[in-house]
């Protein structure tokens, strides 16, 4: 078995996902605890780390590289937002050492003007987008669109190697709150992938969504729709505006690639609305990104 | 005081809104009861009305019409969907009597295809644009648009006297889950007019609304702006992009006039919204179109 020389950490809202990685970036060993930042009290985080998991992996020596909420005020120490337009060797040098844990970096998160002054912010995803840009030296040049679907989906662009911006779509929050809180709540899961290409052809330019989610109900009550079929159209409704819509909030031109990152179920519900749209997406593991992007990130700081 | 001939009812999901009325269709009394449709069990309406409603307002022996989801499956007996186009008489000609209630009317709701094909509906909106219609008879010709904001928005579409299409946002509904249940949630009242503005002006042309949703957090996070004005922000941005993009799903041209008609605070959101893409319209009270209409409807289905 190689030998572990870096633990790196993908520390969320709600899981702390945890890899040791050889000298050349590989895995040799990982796990997930359930201590998310959201479940911390303060000062909570530099004792679970150290107490829980640094021993379960073996790696109480080990230098260690963290992205994602743990950089927020939530977190351990708060990571100050890089500015876009960013590249691996700006984020690097953006690194944060927690107060009396000279071993530990923390990646910060990215901040942008966003498409209308209002800002836009992420903690984690940039370390995927940069793993993926790792994994795929040929696309330092280029216009790149990234979509990392989640609770909220992150379309990135990453331009000659650079992240130049971003947006947020709640697409998976909506989801979630409208599916459990409001008329359109359903206690079916969504896997009726008919119901699902309703959903994603009444999603139409994506313009008008509070009436196009009404539509979710009004088939229903006065079409004779089945409830079955409630969050599977809802689902692909809410992805298929996302993909129609969110893009052209970027203000961009047309782009060399498209690529899924992320979630393997989601990225496919996010492929199947592009196709029904025309358009097709490689899709990548988001895990495999995080690894990439917290070994490439952590090099690039043992450089700066 | 004038002789109360009829007892009008707006009976809806949460309330009972009832007034007796005299032979003119002028308010002798009103009450409000708390036991919506939501709040009854099977065969509740009946006893409630006879029981409750009647008494109160010294209405047992006089003729009623009811409107609202007291005709759904929900409600006292089903009134079937009248399908749009639809005039006063067409609707008054689906009166509904419940089983052994010889003097009590129900007026159905109105179903319509929809922009996509997907169906709308609606039950009790539909009173109050036609008692919109008969307090402004000389509005009988022409195309005129109806809003009637609230927790489901209907937009309706008045041609030559008849109800010709409508749709529905929910936009209210999204304001409560979002405000309530997700990251944008706040315990602030949306009381703060200039943050309202900046949320009406961040709905753009309200396409792209998860994306523009999560500029209510990124501002704050990445922005500094007060988490206090986060409500005002989110229902500038959802009432913004309801008065920005709705309309168009209609498929309609010009419209001779533009009313906002219901809760008077909503629709002077809704005004402040509309000025600020330099629309104005007309703002109509709900209450007395609510009434004018059962009052219309009584007496067109005395004729039929």
């Amino acid at each position: 078995m190689a030998t572990a020389a870096l633990l790196a950490c993908d520390w969320g809202t709600t899981n702390l996902r945890a890899w040791t990685l050889d000298a050349a970036g590989g895995v040799v060993a990982e796990r997930e605890f359930p201590f998310g930042v959201s479940r911390l009290g303060p000062g909570e985080a530099a004792v679970r780390f150290a107490q829980d998991v640094r021993p379960r992996l073996g790696a109480e020596r080990l230098p260690a590289i963290l992205c994602g909420m743990v950089g927020s005020n939530l977190g351990w120490t708060p990571a100050p937002y890089a500015d876009c337009p960013v590249n691996l060797s700006d984020l690097a040098s953006h690194l944060v050492q927690p107060p009396g844990a000279a071993d530990v970096r923390i990646i910060p998160g990215v901040r942008t003007r966003g498409f209308n002054g209002q800002g836009d912010v992420m903690r984690g995803e940039e370390t995927q987008a940069f793993g993926w840009l790792a994994a795929q030296p040929e696309r330092a040049q280029g216009r790149h669109l990234i979509c990392h679907p989640g609770t909220h989906t992150k379309w990135m662009v990453v331009e000659d190697g650079r992240l130049t911006s971003f947006v947020t779509a709640m697409t998976g929050e909506l989801f979630a709150v409208l599916g459990t809180h409001s008329v359109l709540r359903s206690d079916v899961p969504p896997d009726d992938l008919a119901a699902f290409d309703l959903g994603v052809a009444a999603a139409g330019d994506g313009g008008g969504l509070a009436a196009r989610l009404f539509t979710t109900r009004a088939r229903m009550v006065g079409q004779g729709a089945l409830p079955e079929s409630t969050s599977s159209y809802l689902s692909g409704l809410l992805i298929g505006a996302d993909v129609a819509a969110t893009p052209g909030l970027l203000g961009m031109g047309e782009f060399d690639t498209l690529s899924l990152l992320g979630d393997a179920h989601l990225c496919g519900l996010y492929d199947r609305a592009l196709k029904a749209r025309g358009q097709s997406a490689e899709i990548f593991d988001g895990e495999a990104a995080a690894v990439a992007g917290l070994f490439a990130l952590y090099q690039m700081g043992q450089r700066t």
